[in-house]
């Protein structure tokens, strides 16, 4: 372990450079340039830098809008491999893709396990933080090569008792149950998980639980994704007209498309915080740390 | 042979409808709709027709701008598989990241390795049409999976023979110069190969022959990749002061970048030409019955 900094070389994707100085810090390594060239036709140039060989490499790329990542990513794989690096090790805080995990119509695609496949073929180990496990268990079902979920639990704990006082935790739908569950267990707080109906990608429904229990606590909405952020837009709506304070909102992974973030605070959210796997505005919770230790127990 | 069309799924990607149209109608075999739905956080679901079992699955996709088009292509070929297709064939009339086929800094990406690494996994064979094989000679260096690599230059011949009068082909490199060579011989015309220097992506000057020689005939520039189209846009440009007639540009692959078609025609081009390996205004000579001959060596 003494020697992990001089062994490892880190390279963060371009949009991941301040997570990158982050673990970096934590594992005492300098980030270095991972140069990518767009040609004029497209196509994509990765540039390594030189003395690779007998190091490990660990690519930082955050796997959100993966389509286009994944050629370069792979290119840089394959490159730093080639030039002789020991270990070439995958750093991604959001693991995209998990969410298509089954066949919902006959036809589709199943691209959780495509993804996976790929990335088996090309990169020894795979880090990353709270992946979308919903009907698949675990990353061991998808990925042959060694795999630690960091989870952001411990960090989003620490930020709500430092931050909100008297929190009710609240599940914008069941799929957060056990996550929001677990929370409202460290903090020793209360919790609600609400009922979504989805009409369609942008559409959802919210059925409100009475509340008035609850007045003097701060509503917490908690999940793990924020994408378009409906489904937590129409949450933070509802929660205003029952006389809590402003709800505040936090998420894992704050993929955050086009207005979802100033949508949440015009529909009257205290806070917007989401820990740092996705470079965002609302990166308030730095879940580095958490995944430095990870990426410790596969460097050797 | 003659059960080809019963036996034989076409999935056009989009970009790809009308060469579909143009492949289906030469295999006897109506081209079926692949469904990509985008969600709103960049991931996009593929969704295939059903009843492939025991089917030839072709995947008809060319491959300018892969970056974004790798992924949707491997869940749809992965899709065809777990549904049960029979074989999984890749018709990719243009096969991107072939020039950067060798390490030309310290440190670069081989993109044209990896691209052939992960394809291998995912289809069963592929089609292409006239592939830029500079350092690398055969495709079969690259692929494990048949591979079937299609001239154009019979259709290109066909087309100049009934279009061009006295041609003079004109190759803008060295690198075309063998190809401009065979094209020439075909047609029993004379040729000449351009020096080219480059500066950058996209400065390029031309060391132009004296071509006093050459009154009354019509200067053909001919090359397999049109992308910025800066050299030839500059090899019009100079061609003009020499008393030829306007010249004719005929390229394999049209990318076309941006205003590239404009600006070979504002340069003084008197038609701008291409195979229909790339949806393109330029498309004038069909390479369809020529793949449809090399897919059906491969479809069993």
């Amino acid at each position: 372990m003494t020697n992990l900094s001089a062994q490892t070389i880190l390279l963060p994707f371009p949009g991941n450079t301040v997570a990158g100085v982050a673990l970096g810090n934590q594992l005492g390594v300098s980030p270095q340039r991972l140069e990518l060239h767009a040609f004029p036709d497209g196509e994509t140039l990765v540039r390594l830098p030189n003395e690779l060989t007998g190091r490990n490499v660990l690519l930082l790329c955050s796997l959100d809008h993966l389509d286009s990542k994944l050629l370069p990513l792979l290119f840089a794989a394959d490159a730093a491999r080639e030039q002789g690096a020991r270990q070439v090790g995958l750093v991604a805080p959001y693991l995209g893709y998990m969410r298509q995990d089954s066949r919902f119509h006959s036809g589709e695609a199943v691209s959780a396990h495509t993804v996976a496949a790929v990335l088996d073929r090309h990169v020894d180990f795979l880090v990353t933080v709270d992946p979308h496990l919903h009907r698949i268990h675990s990353l061991s079902e998808l990925y042959r090569i060694p795999t630690r979920t960091v989870s952001a639990m411990p960090a989003i704990v620490d930020w709500l008792r430092h931050e909100v006082r008297q929190p009710l935790l609240i599940g914008p739908d069941r799929e957060s149950a056990q996550w929001v569950a677990a929370a409202a267990a460290e903090l020793d707080a209360p919790y609600l998980v609400l009922d979504k109906i989805r009409h369609g990608d942008n559409a959802v429904e919210i059925v409100m639980p009475e509340l008035a229990g609850w007045i003097g606590h701060t509503p917490v909405l908690l999940d793990d994704i924020l994408s378009t952020a409906q489904t937590m837009i129409t949450a933070v709506r509802q929660l205003k007209q029952h006389g809590l304070p402003d709800p505040v909102c936090v998420a894992v992974h704050p993929i955050l498309v086009g207005d979802a973030l100033s949508g949440l605070l015009a529909a009257g959210a205290a806070r917007v915080v989401s820990c740092n796997t996705i470079a965002q505005p609302s990166n308030a919770i730095d879940v580095m740390p958490l995944m430095a230790a990870a990426v410790k127990t596969l460097c050797h």
